[in-house]
């Protein structure tokens, strides 16, 4: 181990290198940044931790973090119920509010169907996304905005086939070349992909 | 601003993205991986950062942060007191602890000498390094492991005037191609510099 020379600061450094991508060389330039700091904005970090981890609530509707019982989304009259976008994880939902167009609600699965990993439907949140499609009637539209990789397809399939007779429309997200994006550094299987979904200007 | 659904959830990534090389982006990541853990190991940091800006000392002799008045290496009967090694911050003794060769003291300036940047000779933990070598006598060697730019050297200069009649040999860490480094990836200067202080085999 290397030479720290203080425990106190050794215990910080070790908690700090707990968190994903931060290795022991970056939780000391961290930890030692801090030291800097007034005691208030330390304090106002570890109380912001603790405070997070407390009180955090899971949106019962759709699995969303939030404050309340209800996260914002779903609470909002002007978000379309009937649109329900089935995401991986919470930093998809912040990825699409971003780009301001989306305006009905998601649903937070907490993981793609992955049987390598030993993840199945039924560690997912997959029952009330049930709940909330119910006999039919509720949800109009289901949109896939998953990875596009084996565990995504995997996982579209999987829910287009169990809510397929329950749903008017079950869409997937565009996949293709990308805004700014060059044709001659794009990987043959998204070009495939884009050529096969092109969009016709004159149907 | 980017949509984040709880407050509390946009305060911890407001404090975390504070600390120095980590946006957003980044902040809401680390974030979201720690409401995945215990709640103990969340505690165990926010406690950890707090208790370590309570308790943490300096060093009285060099600068060096410890959790005692005096710091292990000053502490330290074995290490040698005459030859004191001048950094300029904490992870300059950590790097040189590492190559577990080094058997004096240190002494941490905090900074370096920059006029641009307005840091004058008052503004580093020069006084301490007064006292420490006193009238003469106490210190035998003085070490420069500065940073090889304008700044350490101007510190170099500096402090090897304000000492030069009170110790026995004055020195700075060779600067030179480093070890596996290409010659013909090396800059001209240090080359240059390499190429002047070479080590004599002979002599």
């Amino acid at each position: 181990m290397e030479y720290i020379p203080s425990k106190l600061l050794t215990t910080a450094v070790d908690n700090f290198s707990k968190l994903p991508g931060i290795g022991r060389k970056t939780a000391l330039r961290l930890v030692l940044d801090l030291l800097k700091r007034d005691t208030s904005t330390v304090n106002a970090l570890a109380e912001s931790l603790v405070n997070l981890k407390k009180n955090i609530k899971t949106c019962r509707v759709c699995g969303n973090l939030s404050d309340e019982e209800t996260c914002s989304i779903c609470a909002n009259p002007r978000r379309d119920r009937a649109t329900v976008c089935v995401v991986e994880n919470i930093r998809d939902v912040i990825a699409i509010e971003q780009t301001g167009t989306y305006k009905g609600t998601y649903h937070i699965l907490g993981g793609l169907i992955s049987p390598i990993d030993g993840i199945g439907p039924g560690d997912l949140n997959i029952p009330q996304l049930s709940d909330r499609i119910g006999d039919g009637g509720n949800v109009n539209e289901l949109i896939f905005a998953l990875s596009a990789n084996m565990e995504g397809d995997t996982t579209c399939f999987y829910l287009s086939r169990l809510f397929s007779d329950k749903v008017n429309k079950i869409s997937q997200i565009a996949r293709g070349v990308a805004f700014g994006g060059d044709l001659e550094y794009t990987d043959e299987v998204t070009l495939a992909r884009s050529l096969e979904t092109r969009t016709v200007y004159n149907a």
